[in-house]
């Protein structure tokens, strides 16, 4: 399972992403598939999936760095709002099978709200400098 | 704030609600404008509000009940998938201004995924069944 799972490639270092957090246990990158610029992904290293089968000491690591990717995330971003959001299973729009919170900024200027309707960076460096804002925002 | 709060009534007894679980700390009870029929919220009893300002205690907590309740609702409403959302801000969608998680079964046959589209109860006494069969799944 892990062996070709994406996101444990992403973590082992095998494939790249435009991290924004690290440490042993979690890693942060931003979604290449975005519906706001700005939208990160908050994984386990270690392979889980899904919330249902997570060890609970693993949720509650992931979900205090989801705090920390908002509160960036509306300091680097100015976001006016955030969604989090956490799909279990194809039927709820997971793709990736390995467990992950989304952090989506979101605008008063923009709609819809709490959708998917995804975007695209307007180039592949814009996506890193996003990362970076929200990265040196970090607290 | 927390005198006028809808979810700080509920937690308060002060207003009805299909309660599938509840502790000193958290409280979780059926949403009343659901997307799939057993769509249960998962609030913390004491005001908090949005993610970046509530305590780590707090969401690591809620984080767990979020666990159970979905795992419940595998078990009760056989439930193919699970969206679990939290929203901050009038611009992410969010309604009740007292943190809350959506945890929202999903069905291989039902459209759409992880989008928010309200449906209804055929009468109340379907969402109280809904909530007797969570609560009773509930481990």
């Amino acid at each position: 399972m892990s062996q070709d799972c994406i996101f444990c490639k992403i973590a082992r270092g095998e494939l790249p992403a435009a991290k924004v957090f690290e440490d042993n246990e979690v890693l942060a990158f931003m979604d290449i598939n975005p519906v706001m610029k700005g939208h990160t992904l908050v994984i386990p290293k270690a392979h889980h999936d899904p919330i249902t089968q997570t060890p609970p000491k693993v949720l509650r690591k992931l979900i205090t760095i989801v705090q920390r990717i908002a509160r960036a995330q509306v300091t680097a971003l100015q976001a006016d709002g955030i969604n989090v959001s956490q799909a279990n299973g194809v039927c709820a729009g997971q793709i990736v099978p390995h467990i992950h919170f989304h952090v989506i900024p979101r605008y008063t200027s923009s709609e819809p709200h709490r959708n998917w309707v995804p975007i695209k960076y307007d180039t592949p460096q814009e996506m890193e400098e996003y990362a970076d804002r929200i990265k040196q925002a970090l607290t």
